[in-house]
């Protein structure tokens, strides 16, 4: 069994997702929670919270491995900028506690798990639940980080059977 | 005397400069040098570059507080994103750390160096040399983690005269 942590960095709410994976590529779900960084009162303050909250996150659950989605295009400079000091955050957590981080394309997400590059975010959210046997309604970046997170689940499992490294087959698809 | 480290983030090289400030706000050089993030496998690796980097320098200097430049308005948003990226982990390694970060834009930089918020590179070089009696042409990262800790001790002295926290007395200019 493998445990896998996706994250879906964001500047305002990063969402953080916990699947296991068997042997044979089946996912069940682990646990999910929004990381919530408003309210610090500036800016570093803000990654700081990120960065203690998926500290505490990775020692509480014990992930082998991560999986965090490549930002897509943000609106504007100011937004990326934004976007990506959560996301440098977020890694520098992992990081630090010598974990293999995998990064997946939006695309990638989608196409693994609704079977469509281009599907919808909703879309992304059922599809998640019924994978992962959930009821009720995901926030859409609990949703995003378990995506990432099965998303990881298949090209490791179709790695294994390939037998090469994630990456590689990945690359080969 | 308080020491200051500057940080000039970039997602290929991060300025990184230590001046010491007296209780009458004059300046002096301690050590200034790049962090070459380059030449790392992927991009996560070279956040770790960046954040192990500097919690070395840290923990060689000793600084008491931090000062980084707020990015100027990036090229484009993917370039936005990469800096952004590395900024969240400067930042990352510095909070780590319970240092304070002060945060400054290129222009009050400019202001503080210069004289002019709206100075070239060059005339930043220039002046940081001579604030700081340093012979031989300083590269344009090592200038600016140079110039915006130079910057963070004039608002402090100000703010120290005017008896005001230095946040502060910034916003009051």
């Amino acid at each position: 069994m493998t445990r896998i942590l996706g994250i879906d960095p964001g500047s305002q709410r990063t969402g953080i997702g916990i699947i296991d994976v068997d042997g044979a590529g089946r996912v069940s779900h682990v646990h999910h929670a929004p990381l919530v960084l408003l309210g610090a009162e500036d800016f570093p303050q803000r990654l700081r919270v990120l960065l203690d909250g998926l500290t505490a996150v990775i020692a509480t659950w014990q992930p082998d491995e991560v999986a965090i989605e490549k930002v897509f295009m943000a609106r504007n400079p100011d937004s990326a900028l934004k976007l990506g000091q959560a996301r440098g955050a977020a890694i520098s957590a992992v990081v630090l506690r010598d974990l293999p981080v995998h990064e997946y394309a939006a695309k990638e997400v989608k196409l693994a798990v609704v079977g469509r590059g281009s599907a919808e975010k909703t879309q992304i959210q059922h599809m998640v639940g019924i994978m992962l046997n959930l009821h009720g309604k995901l926030q859409a970046d609990a949703a995003d980080a378990l995506a990432v997170a099965i998303t990881h689940a298949h090209v490791r499992a179709t790695a294994k059977r390939l037998g090469v490294s994630s990456q590689l087959a990945w690359s080969r698809k």
